[in-house]
This record gives structure tokens, sequence and C-alpha cells, in this order.
């Protein structure tokens, strides 16, 4: 049995358990919460950076982060499941993950000011350059040329998304449609999404 | 010609252009300047996140974040050179990645933290939860199996170090005798690393 590391509200968390139920893998990893700010939370011991999601395996390597995991994953899987191996896709594919990704961590690290600081040590600058990547970076979204299918690219940009929802309600939509009609579609198609949902 | 949006002091650019190096990419590849911190550099219609290393490919497609670009390095060059295919030692190459990239997150958000804001929103809490992040990733790295090729995770921890050094001197290396001894023979056996130093 591998164990995964997480928690529900986490978007790189959300990740894998969305591609462990797409590749049916859901039977071989049982999920054990982490609390990320618990210095007494064993997940130090199993991930010496502290965050989550990771991933135990049989022999007690630790697996981390969402990529590396993913990756591993889709081996285990058989290989070309949700990273397409055909180059012309791939680098698409993984560059789509890494937009996504990098939405997912400038929405974070907006949350952890509010999180770690008291009002006076909160950085209106830094937040504001935060606040640029996410814009930026769902402009950039809505003009991708995104397909239906559910691969790291997809996934992470739903849960990338799914995080705003949770955590800056659901403004992205305006201005962004082709990524709200994506998401519906993502949603209704991707069973794993629904089921990993976090109500705000 | 490609071409790399990089700076001199990025420990996750240094990556690539070791790579570049190593996979004999150089002259495929001009590297230009980019200021993140400059909402006119071009960098941000290239990457909307606003980051580097960025790669621009011919087609006009960007590649980000480093770990995309090397992989995409690793399979113009061939494949199976810096990127082991053979599971059994791919997947303890990029955990080692990970973990190295993790600790030069960590080092980052420490010096964003002197860079972005004034000394009274400054949080003595954030800081030492990323030096936790730190020194228990130098910890985990000291008793890593280390082998002297040269491979995304070897590359990434010698630029882990290498900012390391170059932002915090050379504290890391009490109480890590093998790390210091990897990364001198890492910096005698790959000439990129010697090449792409920055002095502080």
């Amino acid at each position: 049995m591998l164990v995964l590391r997480s928690s529900p509200a986490s978007p790189f968390g959300r990740k894998v358990k969305i591609v462990m139920q797409e590749l049916d893998l859901s039977d071989r990893i049982q999920i054990v919460m982490a609390d990320t700010t618990n210095p007494n939370d064993t997940l130090r011991q199993q991930n010496p950076l502290g965050k989550i999601p990771a991933l135990i395996l049989e022999d007690g390597f630790v697996l981390y982060d969402s990529r590396v995991i993913i990756e591993y994953l889709d081996h285990l899987a058989g290989g070309d499941r949700v990273i397409p191996t055909d180059p012309a896709r791939r680098y698409r594919v993984l560059g789509l993950q890494a937009l996504a990704d990098g939405i997912a961590d400038a929405a974070l690290l907006q949350v952890y000011e509010g999180r770690w600081r008291d009002e006076a040590q909160q950085s209106e600058t830094w937040k504001a350059h935060q606040r640029g990547k996410v814009e930026r970076g769902l402009a950039a979204a809505e003009t991708w040329p995104l397909d239906d299918s559910a691969h790291v690219g997809t996934i992470a940009l739903a849960c990338a998304l799914g995080y705003l929802d949770l955590r800056f309600g659901g403004d992205w939509r305006d201005g962004h449609p082709k990524l709200k009609a994506f998401l519906d579609r993502f949603a209704a198609r991707v069973p794993a999404f629904e089921t990993t949902r976090v109500k705000a």
C-alpha cells in the first residue's frame, strides 16, 4: 500500500487525487491527512521540505512534489496515460501544467500572506505582484488551445481554477469565458474533480 | 535559434545553463538577460508568470519552468542524457531534483523577504519556516546516495548549494561533509558549474 500525505484544500494534492482516480489506482493508495503548519506532524520527517503532497512508497522512499508523484503514478499505470509520451504533445501538456501550477503557487502565496503575518507585516506590493501572475496566467490560459482530455495540463488547470474558487470566489470567471466553459466540461467529465471538491 | 531568458544569479536558470553545456546545445541557444522585477521587460509577455528561466522555441512557444525546459533539452539531445529513462533510476533522480529545487525555493523566499519588504513588514516566523526547510533539506541531501554523474538531480543540488553560497555564505558546509565533498567533485568535473558561477 502506498500512502499519500495531503490536505483537502491543497491544489497540488488535488491534482494527485484526480490522477489516482483517473488511473484506477485509488485502492492502492491510502490518503493520510497532513498538517504542514504542525512541526510535530510526521510530514517533516517524510518530506524534509514540509510540503504536500508526498507519496510514501512501499520501500519507504518518499516522492514529492506533485509533478514527480504524478509521473510515477502514470508509470505505474503503464505510461502515456495522463502525460503524453509523443513529444509533439508532451511539452505542450507539461507547459500547461507549469502555467497552471504557477497560477496556483501565486494564489497560495497570497493566502500565506494572511496565514503567516499579522496585518502590519503584510505587503500590498508583494500581494499585487502575485495577483499580477494570476491575472496574466489566466489570460494566457484563456487563449490556450485546450483539449477535452484529462491530462496533467488540464488537470492542473482545473485544480488551479478550483483553488481560486475556494479562496478568492468565482471572480476569475469574469472575462474568461473559455476557461469557464473548460471547467464546466471538465467537472462534468471527470468525476474525481467533484469528489475532491472542498466547500469554502 | 532558441532564446533563454534568465539572470546570472537564478539557481533555476543556472540548472538550464549547465544542462545546455553538458548536452552541447549552447550554440543553439542565445541567452538574453531578464529582469523579473521590471514590469516593462518582455519577460512577462513571454512567461505570464514573470519567472525565469523561460525558453522561447523557434515557433514562438515558450517553455517554462526549469524542469520542463530541461526535459525538452534532454529530448533535443536524444533523450536519456541528464534524465534517466530507466524507472529504477528515474524517480530517484527526479526526487533529488525536487528536494534541491525545494531548498533553492525556500532560500529564494528568504531573499525575497528583504527584496520586497521594508524591515517592519518582514516576518521572523516566515523566515524561520523557510530556514527550517533548507536545514531539513540539507540534512536529507547529506544522507542521499549521491552518485558522481551529472544528471538533473546532482545538477539541481549543485545549483541549490551554489545559491546558498551566493546569498548566505558557505555556512551550509558545517555539519554536511558529504555535501561539501560532493560539490567539490561536481565543480571539478562539470566545467559549466564554474563558468556559470556568480561572485557574491
